[in-house]
């Protein structure tokens, strides 16, 4: 089997030298318990274990995947191992839990975490689940419920879900039709209903499982705004901590999906004995039958979009190294420029060094986004100085969209060419790329598909508060081109950056006319918002890998190019021209397509797209 | 199960109402035994068996796959029935065959072929290569062995194979290290070697598989100019036509892949016990240690190329249609334009249309081009009119890379759109859109890769002949874009062809000054060639779905908008004004960026491309 490797260095580039982690860390929630010379011995341990002991189940995990017996689900046993070292060792759930006093900077947590879902991303889906449920326990739960579930959460001891999706409310939430009928005690309701795709509904990890359910109560308002938020957990928890009963909870299906099958996927029914019991989060409704179940849950959503979309880099990124060391390994063919030298690892031929190039670029530039997200969710979330923290925070529900989606869909990409890479036999399952194709495809989907994301881009974050955030958002995209567009050896690159900027300002006039004018353009608003996305991310994207470069090029000019270092720098620059020069490109067409607004879709019968 | 649905209207479409047939038909070759007026009929029962006996076993191949014990390969019992039923019934090898007395016109016998790849790709691909032996053996071997091998495998009796790939030998099939050695006997050789990738090359469908094995005679010439070309029966066949002993072919492994499952991917060790016989075809190598094996296994391969690309086609249109139907079947959300009428199926929403009419311009535009290159190649084959026949076939040869990549490339992303569509059971083996992204992924690696044909395009067809061929394609483009482009009610469509067929000529004169100044441009050649393919097809495919526009544009003004056949016309325009105002602009900016010609790529360290 291939051994994992990892661009480690690329991750301690990103704390070290290119985001102000110094500031993080001074931040008051940091201050004590991290620094900055933490970074790199958490990141070498993080690789080694991601080498020994994560990535080594990845495949295992692959081809046994979960087993569904009786309405028990069981993951290979080297997964509940795996897991419980993680969670054991401090590498799990309390770093990232808002609850926790130890809890890591998103920026850092997520560096190592990244090593994590890139060797198993099945395994790390368990691990982020649970943190999800318990922060959303920490901030709108009571002192009890904290008491009661923060502590085992935390530990991993218990691990938890978000229960959303259901067989007929998938993208449209609102649409739910599981109940919650109140009880004598204020604080309990019967919860009634069948969830679906719920990572982690049923599965042998953990003692416990605490199930985040969004359910209708009694005299609730239809859609989404009458769903309220419960925590029913999969066996009662007693007032003094101790288990109870069952809760009714049942498992009665997995689905067998095209991968993560590591990744327990499960129907849970809610009370088909009618003794399912929840805990109110929140108020109950108000007069209009309004609740903030769904809300609550967003108030999470943007770090575990974030997240998605950062899982979906790890995988590219994995995919990509390993594409990479395969083709050092691989002898085949002559380099058309140099045939005489005869038969070379592939990695000379002209096409490869393109594909992995293309690869690097892609991944970097993700990845410098992705980053940047976490750097203004620290602030946004941690910072005692309230007006960065706000500005930070409208920065971060920008990125939001633009992360998930924007690194799902280019990753079902990256990997189909990293497979390309390896020719035949990365179709074959005795290499990893083919599992990493079939792992990353839902990302695209869950937390959100592409289209919610990109309505909710251009429907609510350049719209948001008059349209401010969008506004500082742009004029970080001006200061950074003005400051630095006269720096040598990079006027192509500014050159094509500043047109992707130009373009960009454009698509916001041009949906701001069609806002303005809905009747008419009303349309063109979820027609073309997909590319909307795809060019603020790429021109995000663009920039933060442009940025790094100028820093890796300092860092030549420092340490000369004889410099162990020097390669990585040099690489970095080469992978920011390939995306100024290459992909930046793209948002200029993108703009000028969204500007001729072709209606074909809609002018097209819907009869003529598809087979009666 | 989902019923399997399939577009069998617009392969009407095109061989009634847009290819010339009645030229086709007319050939001396077919004129006794075909006629336009089979065209429905073939393509209606075929759509049925389709339905019926092929597609109910596509889900079954993928999950028992095939087995391996003891040497022996075996498929799913129903594998044997359905290809003995497409054998006997009339519908599989002996179509295709130029040996066959009955073969059909490619653009016959690849349309109802379409729907049996689409319905089931792993039992399409042994039919294909037995034909492709076949072929072979007719058109090089000696009257002895077409009397000994073709009517069996004509039959379906025997299957055949092609014996290229080596573990040490892919793409660079010159290094082949499999050996000949002669006997006493000329015509009989004694091979040793091991091949891999061999569809088909042991499977219990047939009685006999008929292996044609590239080796390298002893005094052979190194590289691909020494290889011969070797008939390897599994069972010896004795010169009376009966079966004699087991010919010393043992498969050693079957590769575990991520689809095509059925289709068994063997390992063959030919002479483990030196008691292999080959049959020679062609000469024995001449006096530089030269011979025509390679030579003539690629005489066949346009056709298989193409073949690929279609393959990959009708994937990613049955992906289309399954998902085109689904999005009519699931109700969700409301549309943005019109919430107020409630829950709607899916394919209402705008964004919904849009993914499924990007997938349909796609599916139309390449099918257009492929058939165009059936369509020459029939004419390549089988006209009279010799200067007619050369010319079409050098615009089938500069098609041939085009199809086999543009749609293999496509498939992959139009796959991953169709899982979109279905949102997360499209991730589940449930739904049958999964298996089509696993299955077609191969298609982009095998028959060449991407590159090779990037490189076939730019170093070999389009300069072949001093360049004439590519002239008189370009020529070709220029003259519809003159016919046509004042067509009322066209204008942007045709403003975005011409811009694109402009994009394609200043190429090829980039082209031919890199080719002109070699030691200083010679890398951007395989640079950029994969962008190359890329503006060529979509500029090739994107005007054969707007000619095909201009038809149903003018069945539209005769037929009315009331007609039955309205709907299927509309569509067509829509497909084609999608294509040109979305996907052809992409061919101007891929010319530009040929032109700016970054070499990021090139300049980067290799060493900045892996982990170390």
């Amino acid at each position: 089997m291939a051994e994992f490797v990892y661009d480690v260095r690329d991750l301690k580039f990103i704390l070290n030298e290119w985001l102000d982690m110094e500031e993080v860390f001074n931040l008051d929630r940091f201050k004590d318990n991290y620094e900055s010379d933490d970074v790199d011995f958490i990141l070498n341990e993080v690789y080694k274990i991601a080498k020994e002991v994560v990535f080594p189940i990845n495949k295992e995990g692959d081809e046994i995947g979960v087993k569904f017996d009786n309405g028990k689900v069981s993951v290979p046993p080297s997964y509940v191992e795996a897991y419980k070292f993680l969670q054991e060792n401090g590498w799990g759930t309390a770093n990232e839990s808002l609850a926790s006093d130890t809890i890591m900077p998103l920026t850092l947590y997520r560096a190592y975490n990244e090593m994590i879902m890139a060797a198993s991303p099945a395994l790390a889906s368990y691990i982020k689940l649970t943190t999800g449920a318990a922060n959303l326990i920490h901030r709108f739960g009571t002192d009890k419920d904290r008491e009661l579930f923060i502590d085992k959460m935390l530990s991993g001891e218990w691990s938890g879900t978000m229960c959303l999706t259901e067989p007929n409310a998938g993208s449209d939430v609102g649409d739910s039709t599981t109940r919650a009928y109140p009880t004598d005690d204020p604080r309990i309701y019967k919860i009634k209903g069948t969830k679906m795709f719920i990572t982690g509904g049923e599965v042998d990890l953990s003692d416990n499982i605490i199930h985040m359910v969004l359910a209708r109560p009694e005299g609730g308002a239809p859609g989404s705004k009458g769903l309220g938020l419960y925590i029913v957990p999969k066996i009662w928890v007693n007032d003094d901590g101790s288990l109870g009963e069952p809760n009714d909870v049942t498992c009665i299906a997995v689905e067998h999906k095209m991968g993560l099958k590591a990744s327990a996927t499960t129907m849970l029914s809610f009370g088909e004995n009618d003794n399912c019991r929840g805990i109110l989060v929140g108020s109950p409704p108000d007069s209009n039958g309004v609740s903030k179940g769904l809300a609550m849950m967003f108030n999470m959503m943007n770090e575990s979009r974030i997240g998605t979309g950062h899982n979906a880099l790890a995988q590219m990124a994995a995919a990509f190294y390993f594409a990479g060391r395969y083709a050092t390994e691989r002898i085949q063919g002559r380099p058309f420029t140099n045939p005489k030298i005869g038969r070379v690892p592939i990695i000379k031929h002209e096409d490869v060094k393109r594909m992995l190039l293309e690869m690097k670029a892609q991944v970097e530039a993700i990845r410098a986004m992705i980053f940047k997200g976490f750097y203004y969710l620290d602030i946004a979330e941690h910072s005692s100085d309230k007006e960065k923290a706000a500005r930070c925070k409208g920065l971060a529900e920008i990125l939001t969209p633009l992360i998930k989606t924007y690194s799902s869909e280019t990753a079902w990409a990256m990997v189909g060419q990293a497979i390309q890479v390896y020719g035949g036999v990365g179709y074959t399952e005795e290499y990893p790329v083919s599992q990493y194709a079939r792992d990353v495809k839902i990302l695209s989907i869950w937390e959100g598909t592409s289209f919610i994301h990109a309505m909710d881009l251009v429907g609510r974050k350049m719209r948001m508060q008059d349209g401010q955030p969008f506004e500082n958002w742009l004029q970080d995209r001006k200061d950074f081109i003005e400051k630095h567009k006269g720096t040598e050896g990079f006027s192509t690159e500014f050159n094509n950056l500043e047109k992707a900027y130009q373009s960009v300002a454009t698509i916001k006039e041009i949906y701001a006319s069609y806002y303005a004018n809905k009747d008419e353009k009303g349309a063109l608003i979820p027609l073309y918002a997909p590319k909307v996305l795809t060019c603020c991310a790429q021109l995000f994207s663009g920039e933060a890998i442009l940025e790094q470069a100028l820093v890796a090029a300092r860092k030549i000019t420092e340490l000369g190019t004889e410099h162990h270092d020097y390669n990585y720098y040099a690489g970095k620059i080469a992978a920011a021209r390939y995306f100024a020069n290459n992909i930046l490109p793209n948002v200029v067409m993108q703009a000028q397509l969204i500007r001729n607004a072709d209606q074909s879709p809609i002018v097209c019968p819907e009869e003529a797209l598809y087979i009666s």
